[in-house]
């Protein structure tokens, strides 16, 4: 029997057994059941279109149902679950799939590690190889860069809060300006060159340079393609390894599978997660140029590595990247995303919106306090999941699936659109 | 079509295309593809006991029956797969499960955390927690601990080369010597008293003492219940923070379900990772005593606290813990392991071999070099997964399932005395 | 009997005896013996006119007769010479003196701390103390900056060679541009204004920033009063220590006894070395607003605080900030020498020299490599010390005691004359 | 005219002029005005016994005529007093004497660098010097250390108020216990040695082990000459680099010149201060054995490097070391003091006392809580300056200069005798 505030409530349980550091069920207050594509239902069958996607976890839609049948296959027939590090079927041929639809056709050599399977594992062993291979301690990090929430990850990460976490002092990093920090005026990689030339600039020769080319967290700063070519050749000047974190904008988020492709880049490191697993299950992959793999054996480990249902999914999804249809879909919703947004900023002009981010990540920077926040919840009411991002949560943030079909992302669409009509009435009139 | 290589070399893909990195894929040169309970079978149909079972993550089994079951269910009706950290059905009964099976029964108040999931993720954030509730940034550690290998968790980890692999200085923690470290006479705990109660030791007042109770890893060191009392009755005297890390030996691996319960000790934060998962899969909880659930909001976060696949199976898995039958019969299948590790000992005392342990984490550490790891080499190929842990890897490490049956144990026993005795002749004469 | 290299090389002995570490003896090769004003004498009796002045320590000239009258009596009569920090009548006199020369006059009200008798002991000492004020630990410094060869002083200092030294991690600082560090179109105060307020910035909120209104070491770089003044304004915004560090340019070095004291600013901790000492003797104070000397006693120490001769010759030396007539003539002084260097820089404009400086602290950045070397060491034959300072040894500096006459600087500035001229025959044609 | 506080308070002027952390004035609360050799007079006449000596700063008396002829002369003639590390007659006079006097005649070889005239600065280029050798971060140092103020020598330093005084963290650095610190049955260099072979110890092969053969600060505890030969034969072992602080306790305190010679062990490295300046002002060196001399040229530097009035009254000093006459003469007298001090500790069981110490450092630790303070409270107001020390200041240090002749040792203990008398009458009758 159930006391009467488990009926009335519905997150009763949560708030009775979780932490309090639980955060998201806070901002879309309501128990999931079900979900499928672009959608999702609740318990009470309310259905949402997701335009959150799992933080880009599920890039491939929820419960992709050609996936979902090969993991099924998978446990009914035996196949290996957990395996740490050892061989097995299932990882040979993500191996063999990863090389033969993402890196042959690409012309990339890299070597695959298995890091754990969370993005903060992939950028933790990132930074240690990064670090033996060059002998040094500093990493160059950005402004407004999110790179997960272990120590290693977080002292590259820029948020305050989040740093602070920590409980006690981030050390042997550096935080440089991210493209476009200072304004369109100023190129930030000459002031990074700045540092690096002068003898007394307080700055160390870094053993390397991690950033995401466009920054989700930190408020979908795009990085211009310019700019990475010019950090990338500031790396082969100098020495430094150049990381690129693509754990939430790779697999095909901002139209390319390697959201750094259309720079001409070729990052030393790279670091993987989120929909590498396909399905939104645990799974995080390392990329290292040959020359760079140094590590010992063991040097770094952990216990899912060997995560085989990612692997079984991971594979799975890869089929999407067979031709190269599936991107180009990505940069046409992405073009509807844009024209769309930018039609809702100039419609507002009190709301003094930005338009940001390329390809299926893209938002709107608002000018008023509070203001991303009130319309994520108006959207929320309306059917539709969709969070802020930015140091001060100023930026509504539209990442829907990259298989959402015409007539979902128009649905979508019109949910903000009318969350923003909402929001209007409540602006103070100055 | 496959070159003559990929065709001899059964690990030609893993040597390509993997990192250096992978490591127990070169202990057990082969490519697993089935596996059940306590079984696992290679591509060419070869029979192994599993004797590791995933360090320790498969208590119950490789692809235990009841728990595929409701994987396959879950799957088929859509059940919501990734969530980030909102409320679903399946995260809400798990934590009423984990509450009704494990905490009521035991008497034990703690909130539950999802920090991501795999262990390292579990002691970071405990580490993060320890040091806001007490604003200290020093955490005490032991001799031979493992508790990870992102930067937060391999600072309080012993092993030196994989300190090393940081590529940086490890802040912030303090290495004890853990029980029995100095010898039989030697109480350690009073060592650290010492360096706790005088002003001019330079050990400052530490946030928290982590520790496991067997550490796994670090060589089946079993620190004794009294001195865990006496642990805790410092960390109660001087206001530190007991965090156990029962990542390995948690959920039933030595016994009772939290391995502390026979000292009768009451940790203010627990680690829990590995087998919580139920079938392999990635899970990780950190328990929290209410009164120091001081996190802020997504404080800290990370993109597979919401796995619901490991909810679902971890839920399955609790049913093994509703009565205590799974508890005894895991204490006698441990003693059956330590008479039979005790008669080997003996028989071979050319070996200085020393029986270590508790339930189902037992070994025996050699006195010659490099004696364990020919033993496991050997019963791999007589069919057995065997591991090596300590410093030196100088032990043998049994850990099955816990679900294993009398002839799985018996087959996998005969197996170790048959390389004991095969080793034998291979030892030098003094 | 003296070995024959003994007596053909003047330095055998330090070369025998002496560590490696030694540097100005390899400028300036010779074996001084005797000085008085601003002139000093060799071994051999060749004279040479000082611009160095012990790097700003001497600023009162070598052995100042009416000082050193003082410091004879004090010794005559057994005046206490070492007290630690007990109270003497010596140390009572530079207390009072201090107080009514120096801080009354200008309405200035800071409690005077002996932190040790050099500029690293007091800047070590503010360090210490601005984390404690605030609670924080970061301290932001600057490009070039140069506090010391301690590891507190040293984290804060720029210098790439120097901070190496150190052989491990320097943390809790970060290095921001000083004026004029990206050009002059960049107020570099309005990029630590926007890592200040940008949530995400990756730069924690520091206990105190750390200044040098003139940057002596670095290159002879002079802050605008205007930049001085919005970095004021920053540390109020944000409850920010001010810490400026006198120690080079504080006593009188740029024309008023505090460098900054035309910037009409009032740091919260002010260090001075060097030339408070008045005879070239060690001291060092470290000047505290009362509202931050919250200290317990004896939390930071030091065996040489009471150093007796060096508050006698210290308190004697105040006499000559009775009036404003010695700053009068130090500011004139500075414009004959500015003047001078920019008709040198006007004649040689090959060798692309900057004037920089203020005061009695100027010099001239050159733009050919290894050029500045050079013509310190064509003016060493020719009878000048003079030193060069800059991350590249690129800038000539010119640091004559402040009581030059007008003949001696005539004399000085007519071997720097003569020295570019005999260095421009050397330059390569382009 | 003087306000009336000013002439009822004799401290006036410092309490309300110096800063809050001034410690000694509180304990000793006069006004000093003239010493000679092992006696002080304040402002008002009254004589007080000198068993404090500067801290280990005027071990050849206040005021030595001899030296202070030489001073006088020196500044008469105006020999050079500033040079930064030029070479002057007055260094090269030091340098030679050094080499004849102490290290020749003791057949050691060592090359003398001048880190800065204070003992934290030797100790500060000891530890960047060891580092650099060794090329590893971790320095080994001990329980109750003490070896000065700045971050890198309070790395190094075990008193904890004093390390919470950075603010920060103190890094690279690993607290091991001295000889004695578990008692007498536990030889803490076999401990030592347990953590150094432990691959899984997590403690790093450190750089250098650092030590004092004598703990001053930290309560006298004298390490036994055997200790501290394992501990060398330890660093030999291993490759760590020994470093003697012998700031405090060399130049004679303990008999020999340095207090290391007795065990047979030769440091790598060797730190002295405080009496090496013979007169109580500021000098400090730092003995390399010559192949680690791997400087580079002013990789270290300091503004007071060249002291020359150091230079001279060391020099001078030196003087008492060209027979072992005085090195005898220290040894009869701290048998002397041994004597007394024993007999005290037997006369009152009540306070129950220890006798510590070695030569003329030596003292009583009392096991009654504030007696240590009140006994040398006591003292001074009969005339005798005496100091505590030890985490509680529960030891009362005897530290008279070595010149002291038998009149003053007998007056200064008798009237340590009536204090002890003065105090038992307060003690709490148990």
């Amino acid at each position: 029997m159930k006391i009467l505030e488990e009926v009335t409530n519905p997150l009763y349980v949560f708030e009775q057994l979780e932490s309090e550091v639980r955060s998201y069920c806070r901002s879309f207050p309501t128990v999931f059941s079900r979900s499928s594509g672009y959608k999702v239902w609740d318990r009470k069958g309310k259905e949402y279109i997701d335009f959150f996607a799992g933080a880009g976890s599920l890039n491939y839609g929820h419960n992709n149902p050609k996936i979902k049948q090969k993991l099924i296959e998978y446990l009914m027939k035996d196949g290996i679950t957990h395996s740490l590090d050892m061989a097995t079927e299932a990882k040979e041929e993500l191996l063999v799939g990863f090389r033969d639809v993402i890196l042959k056709p690409r012309k990339l050599n890299y070597k695959v590690m298995f890091p754990g399977p969370t993005g903060t594992n992939s950028v933790e062993s990132a930074l240690k190889l990064a670090r033996k291979v060059t002998g040094r301690e500093i990493v160059m990090s950005f402004t407004n860069a999110f790179h997960g929430m272990t120590v290693g990850s977080l002292s590259v990460t820029g948020n305050k809060f989040k740093r602070r976490g920590a409980g006690m002092s981030l050390t042997n990093t550096v935080s440089m300006p991210f493209d476009g920090y200072l304004g369109n005026q100023v190129n930030t990689a000459e002031y990074i060159e700045r540092f690096l030339e002068d003898n007394g600039s307080g700055v160390s020769l870094p053993a390397a340079i991690i950033l995401e080319t466009v920054q989700g967290e930190g408020g979908i700063n795009a990085a211009s393609f310019e700019w990475l070519k010019e950090i990338e050749s500031i790396c082969r000047r100098w020495e430094i390894l150049l990381i690129v974190d693509d754990v939430q904008v790779g697999c095909g988020r901002t139209g390319p599978f390697f959201s750094f492709e259309p720079a001409g880049i070729q990052p030393d490191i790279i670091c993987l997660s989120k929909s590498i697993g396909g399905y939104g299950i645990p799974l995080a992959l390392t990329l290292i140029k040959p020359e760079h793999d140094v590590w010992e054996p063991g040097e770094h480990n952990g216990t899912f590595r060997g995560h085989n249902l990612a692997f079984v999914a991971g594979r799975e999804a890869l089929q999407y990247w067979e031709t190269d249809q599936f991107s180009k879909q990505i940069q046409q919703k992405g073009e509807k995303v844009n024209r769309f947004l930018r039609q809702l900023v100039e419609r507002y002009p009190e709301m003094r919106g930005e338009v940001r981010g390329r390809g299926l990540i893209q938002g709107i920077a608002l000018g008023v306090d509070g203001l991303a926040e009130k319309i994520c919840a108006a959207a929320f009411d309306k059917g539709l999941i969709m969070e802020t991002s930015g140091p001060s949560s100023e930026v509504i943030k539209l990442l829907p699936p990259l298989i959402i079909d015409n007539e979902g992302l128009e649905k979508g669409l019109q949910i903000i659109a009318a969350s923003f009509e909402q929001c209007r009435r409540d602006l103070p009139v100055n």
